[in-house]
């Protein structure tokens, strides 16, 4: 308990908030010195790492948020043994895609696959830096049911609690290691 | 030497082309398959971490480009045990920060860090995907001199030769995997 406590704290020490960026009202919580501290890294990935072996059997693949989901993504995916795929801001992907409008904490985009990312019935786990609203998360489950695969859960260092982003990410679990 | 040929070839094999994207007349490497499979993504960082290890005493920092350089330079930082940091799309990136304008293989951008990212005297390496003309490599480096970091060399998974981003960037060294 007490090792998972100080990795849990290390990642915590790491993330630094900013006011009104992007845009006034906004608190910005800045993840780059967790990726700065090769400890703090290792943490985020300890704890993601451990959270997936004790909750799920099998992952077939983990499915990263352009563009700081793309950060801890493929490091999760290499200490699991799967592979990583993308999901992307719209035009960022060749070949045959698919898409997925939402709404962001601030403005508005759309988020696209390629369709040759996943097969039907393979099990994957998404992951991002933060949970807000949960538009962009709500988006990739959406994409993930179009192509019929099976979302075990959502991954996030941060979670912002206030604006409810797990609720409407149900019946999909969200998992975070740091709440605000 | 049998070893290194294998990995290689592991990576050629998982980069596919697609004509006339993101606009006529371009083709695009994707590396999307690379990512997919775990080998062929524990190739990559084997090759890179190899070189850097051969090539460079000390490193203080690897530097990330976005966003597809966020895929591959935290595993890289995680093996050489040193902190990654990004350069962003302009207004991405919270507090004070330095940007340059460059240009595109198709289009323009300005590239941003923040300001407190790296200090002075830091050696650095740089890392991206693609190296297509050099423009968002060349305004990384730019945005290390005026941040007074040293870059030791830039790495790349793809370098498309006939577009000479290698001169564009020189004195610095360029690194890549698979040549077009």
């Amino acid at each position: 308990m007490a090792a998972k406590e100080s990795k849990l704290q290390l990642v915590s020490r790491h993330i630094r908030a900013f006011p009104d960026f992007p845009k006034k009202g906004i608190l910005f919580r800045d993840i780059c010195p967790i990726l700065k501290d090769p400890a703090a890294l290792t943490a985020v990935i300890d704890l993601f790492e451990e959270h997936v072996r004790k909750n799920h059997q099998h992952v077939d693949l983990i499915v990263g948020l352009d563009a700081r989901g793309f950060l801890f993504g493929p490091l999760l995916a290499q200490r699991l043994g799967t592979g990583f795929i993308l999901i992307r801001k719209k035009g960022k992907l060749p070949g045959p895609t698919v898409s997925v409008a939402y709404d962001l904490e601030y403005g508005k985009a759309e988020a696209e696959i390629q369709e040759d990312s996943v097969t039907p019935g393979q099990k994957v786990v998404l992951i991002d830096d933060l949970l807000a609203t949960g538009g962009t998360l709500f988006a990739a489950c959406e994409l993930m049911k179009r192509l019929q695969a099976e979302v075990l859960g959502c991954l996030v260092v941060i979670e912002l609690k206030e604006l409810s982003g797990g609720d409407k990410l149900k019946p999909h679990s969200v998992f975070s290691l740091v709440q605000y």
